[in-house]
């Protein structure tokens, strides 16, 4: 519980209409993707770098929890307020700073949308790479947080390869300045990148300056139908050893086409068994060259049909329909998004098969073949205790098995609280130390986003 | 001075061949290409994580100062024993552990040479983009602690982006494994670009993984000829407003032809002023698209002549003729690689002339225009005190004037013992402290490469 006094110290620090206290404005700031619940004592709504400051100097001061917020679309319980305190929306702080077409650069306030910084650029014949299917509405302060991927990463790469610098305050209320404005720069420690993907415990953000991308001429989409998993996976190999790079390469497994055709029946043939939606970008004849490379390397024994998409939205059609699809039939769904190595997927995607089997827990897999990104979802009902025995003994087992295969826990989604008590299994105690350390020098007291990451 | 005690147990933890005690052997250490000289006391060639691992243990339990060393080719002191102490050497780690094309992956110990690693990746038709004029004999150690660029960072971006994870031992000899083995992740801290350009003042890089890119099928090269600098600066802004990326933007100065002119009189027509070699990879096709899109924006006021280069060597032959030049004219010049905004270079290039003019220094300017990074040289004889005199003021203003156009100190050469006089120009005191923080938490004892980056 937060003293009077402090209460008292915050109010005057920002006007009422940038405060919340009332218990039930507070629950509307309580929840992320996760859909886990914890409601903050207070919310407060900076406008400047100088709020943010004097909002953190108070709390470090009064060892109050403070948990960055961007637009709450995490799905690993990153910006829930767990331990109470207060929760710092970044929702109000909608500022384009500058939009520079010249320099290829975009600054921007942390509540900017993906989206706006998208529209913004577009004019110019740009774009900002980072693309999480959250894009409309997750905010880039956000975005920086959880280093967010999307379909277009296999071509473009993350959120850590798409920023130049950073303004943020750290836990101790201090005012930081990292990176350039400038595409190359090596002066001093690399913190923008140590802050990229943190989320929300070493610093919290408060200008991002981003780096931008010419927009592509124009789009080609591949749809490939496969008659089993091992064989699409054999696919996806073969593409990623091109030299032609698809600008997305999507995976979708038979339970996540069961779940279509359940929804719209005609959508699908009845013999295939696992998809890939292939998308590649650049000048027509280029998409031409490159398309005729990846249906040729597609050409499997396990191949059923190819088909070119000419409107690139329809391409999506099937993808975008699938999670809330999702949500329907299971809402309380275990959702992952591991990685291993492109090459070890056929293994990894058999043994998902065989690992589901064993604890006979439902399982849709699908996502980001191009990087190795696979969303695993595991279809269960909390209120089975039964159920969710098996499920953690087999989250448990796949987690596992991505680590053997020399992969990762997380690709786009982060630690957060939903998958903290796993760190171990991938970073080993002397560098999980370390990183405890760094933590340390920028929040001694521990009251940025406590608990998040690691315990 | 070492101590007995310190030389013998240091002894014990390597055979004979393997550590350097006279000075005549050590005196081949203690250089690098800032041409300064600073003898270590010993010299070490660990060959493993293990042994690097023990050294550091007892160099810090005797708080001696430990140098680590690639192969010497750094512009800035970076590699140099300043204080003494041992110097750590890697270049008889010289293992490439594993390539693996279908990941896209390569893993090197840190003496691997950076042509060596091109060597490897070539046969599977890939590459790894960080290429520094010195690639043929730096190694990848060297390049990671530099986060080396060169001249096709303006389309693939540095060393940073470029590698997956390291392993590395801290100042306190704490073995760590940072990153992963797949092209998206997000566990934790993101440590690996926090020890990428650190100049060996955080931890010892032993082992690093490497991400591979696909050879382009063909190259282009342009050479474009201007009369004066500042429709050069011009056509360089117009380029890269363009939506096609040069694979490489470089750009010579007036003083830089007249040397190559000293040197090959008819290499040059007379009215040259100022030049861009422009080299495109792609498909023929695209290369053929991209340089009319080039050349078109090319066509100002100040455009002489534009010639297409066949062949892709033709084009770097005069580049790669300048720095001997410059060495044979200005043994001692001060080179320094600054980086500006593309669009202000117009503004950058003219102060420079004026800059030169009133301290009636001699300066030679060339570099990676695509990406605003100019090596400013200044073209001194450090025995006459009243020009190095003039000179320090005059870099003292080329630096304010980097700052002021929102530019940075270094684009890859880094900070070292030559820049870190001016490191407070760019970043302030409140993220240089925490900075320092960083450091005291990888090496507390301060015994790792001391005194570069900061004092």
């Amino acid at each position: 519980m937060l003293t009077t006094d402090f209460l008292a110290q915050l109010q005057s620090l920002l006007p009422p209409e940038r405060l919340y206290s009332d218990i039930v404005d507070c629950y509307a700031y309580a929840y992320d993707n996760s859909q886990k619940i914890y409601p903050p004592d207070v919310v407060v709504f900076p406008l400047t770098p100088e709020e943010i400051q004097a909002i953190v100097v108070l709390c470090n001061s009064h060892k109050v929890p403070l948990t960055p917020r961007g637009r709450g679309t995490g799905t690993v319980g990153g910006s829930l307020p767990e331990q109470g305190g207060v929760a710092l929306s970044l929702e109000r702080m909608l500022r384009i700073v500058l939009v520079d077409p010249a320099n290829r650069v975009i600054v921007a306030e942390p509540g900017v949308l993906n989206q706006a910084v998208q529209d913004a650029a577009k004019p110019h014949g740009f774009f900002w790479p980072p693309d999480p299917s959250s894009a409309a509405y997750s905010s880039i302060g956000g975005n920086l947080a959880t280093s967010a991927g999307g379909p277009h990463a296999v071509k473009y790469g993350t959120t850590r390869d798409h920023v130049l610098g950073v303004k943020a305050v750290t836990g101790k209320g201090d005012a930081l300045k990292t990176g350039c404005y400038t595409t190359k720069g090596v002066v001093g420690y690399d913190l923008t990148r140590l802050l990229i993907g943190s989320e929300g415990t070493l610093a919290i953000i408060t200008e991002a300056t981003l780096k931008l991308t010419p927009l592509p001429q124009a789009y080609g989409g591949l749809i490939a139908h496969f008659k089993d998993v091992v064989s699409c996976a054999k696919a996806i190999v073969s593409i990623m050893s091109l030299s032609q790079v698809p600008s997305a390469l999507e995976f979708l497994d038979a339970g996540s086409l069961d779940l279509i055709r359940g929804r719209s029946p005609d959508m699908l043939p009845a013999d295939t068994d696992a998809i890939l939606m292939i998308e590649t970008d650049g000048s027509p004849r280029e998409i031409t060259d490159s398309s005729a490379a990846i249906l040729s390397v597609c050409r499997n024994e396990g191949l059923l049909q190819a088909e070119q998409v000419s409107n690139a939205d329809n391409l999506w059609k099937m993808r975008k329909a699938l999670s809330p699809l999702l949500r329907d039939i299971a809402p309380k769904k275990i959702n992952e998004d591991v990685v291993v190595p492109v090459a070890t997927l056929p293994e990894f995607l058999y043994e998902l098969t065989q690992l589901s089997s064993k604890y006979n827990i439902a399982n849709v897999n699908f996502g980001h073949a191009g990087n190795g990104n696979i969303h695993v979802n595991l279809l269960v009902n909390p209120e089975n205790f039964d159920e969710m025995t098996r499920a953690e003994k087999c989250l448990n087992e796949v987690f596992d098995l991505v680590i053997r295969l020399n992969g990762t826990l997380s690709g786009e989604h982060g630690i957060g609280r939903e998958k903290r008590a796993y760190i171990e299994k991938e970073i080993d105690a002397t560098t999980l130390m370390l990183m405890k350390d760094i933590k340390q020098v920028f929040d001694p007291n521990n009251i940025l986003n406590p608990g998040k990451i690691f315990l």
